[in-house]
């Protein structure tokens, strides 16, 4: 079979994007890793099939599958920024708010005039049994009413605070994000026996009270160019410990996002919007 | 400028092979890199030029820049056969034998039935002053006559074969290669003072006498999964030290390769030939 891709990249983070909304596409778990390999296929972080639109009222439906796996996964919000871009490059719409049905929330997506895209990332998760995180002999301390929890990893003590954006991430605060040591703090935070299910390790080092460093340590894949729930929920953690106000710009080393969240002024349930950019780095086809 | 590329890969080792027979291109540095970078650009170890022949009785010129640097490297054996493999596929040549001048020779490739390549890779070079190896402080100990020479590493002592394949490699034997600690030792021996421009690190498990398994930490580049001129070193090293027969399979983590060295009974500068495949992955097209 020939398959026509469009790859893309936002904030480092590269999608093979294919386009399924003529014709049904079903690819198999053996062509989906194909796609995904670096040097015996096209080479991505994922897979992006747009489809059809499955309702009234909704645009499209897109599904995202891990270039390593082949499995499918959940919304990742530097995918759906590639989505939109790719909708509107190819002509497929002529909207720049756009409704889409992921495999597990409808999204709406603005295209800014700047060409960045904005994204509704949902509202934080802070009950601890949803991360999940068992705080069993532990007692955290409160600053600003926010609890930061001290762990006690075999490199040392360290000092985290745990939230979800349908994924857990531990966000430690550093003096300097560039010299600290993420390649062997991020491993053990991951698998800190207080996160069963393992954990995305964050690492922010904050500039100014809108404008942050940040690196992270993604669960199974490791440091990452660039992570949208990561810097979602680093932007969350400094806006209720009181060290950051309600827009920030996050620099990851894949590119620059922008994060807003109202949690203070209109409670904890606010959703989280991440403004970032999306782009098309080259078109292929490749035989499956 | 949008330029078409062809993504082909030969034992794991990838390239972005570029036509350039009708038109002659000029990609500058910033070009190459973009097309050799896995995210933002295509990703390739290796940016292959095909140009049209510069003389009478040479069928083309080939050009071949590294992916990360961008710089202009010599030839390269996995990029021989993509060569071979385009022109062929491409229907730029109907012959099977084909004459080539790369940056620095002039080669004779051949496409086997079987859709393998084989590359003339030269005689090895066995002038310790070539390699460089400065052998200065040590004793070799003789194995039929071949040097092996025991260097003391930060992690212990090692014994290897040197030799060049137009760079320059320090094969070492090990029971098992798939348990040889290639990433602790390899930088080790690169590093090593007697190699005063730095070496390639091979790790050979012999399986027969004409069977082996090989790991080879490249100079620069770190653990590779196939190195062309490090297979050719590790058969001629075992050819010369009584372990190998004068063809032999090499198994590779990308792939096999063919090796076939007649040292022992044509003389030592009898040319090294390797075959192994080369496949094109997919067709795109980039706005460089």
């Amino acid at each position: 079979m020939n398959v026509h891709f469009t790859k893309m990249q936002g904030a480092g983070n590269d999608f093979a994007v294919i386009d399924a909304t003529r014709a049904p596409l079903a690819l198999n778990r053996t062509q989906l890793q194909r796609l995904g390999d670096r040097r015996f296929g096209v080479g991505c972080d994922q897979i992006l099939v747009i489809e059809a639109s499955p309702a009234a009222g909704v645009d499209f439906r897109y599904r995202i599958f891990n270039g390593s796996s082949g499995e499918e996964v959940e919304h990742c919000g530097n995918g759906a920024r590639c989505f939109v871009r790719y909708v509107v490059d190819k002509g497929l719409t002529a909207k720049r708010s756009i409704r889409v049905q992921t495999v597990n929330k409808l999204l709406e997506l603005h295209l800014q005039d700047d060409g960045r895209v904005t994204v509704d990332m949902g509202a934080p998760i802070f009950t601890l049994a949803d991360l999940p995180f068992v705080a069993a002999g532990l007692q955290p301390r409160l600053q600003q009413g926010f609890e930061l929890w001290r762990l006690a990893l075999p490199s040392g003590p360290c000092e985290v605070a745990v939230l979800s954006m349908g994924n857990p991430h531990a966000v430690q605060f550093v003096a300097d994000v560039d010299a600290a040591p993420v390649l062997r703090v991020g491993p053990e935070v991951e698998h800190d026996a207080h996160f069963p299910r393992r954990v995305n390790a964050g690492f922010v080092q904050i500039i100014s009270r809108s404008e942050i460093k940040l690196r992270v340590y993604e669960r199974s894949a490791g440091e990452t160019l660039a992570c949208g729930t990561g810097a979602c929920a680093a932007v969350v953690a400094g806006i209720r410990l009181g060290l950051l106000d309600e827009a920030v710009e996050v620099h990851a080393r894949g590119g620059d996002l922008k994060i807003e969240w109202a949690g203070r002024s209109a409670g904890l349930d606010a959703p989280v919007r991440m403004t970032g950019p999306a782009q098309t780095v080259f078109e292929g086809e490749i035989e499956l």
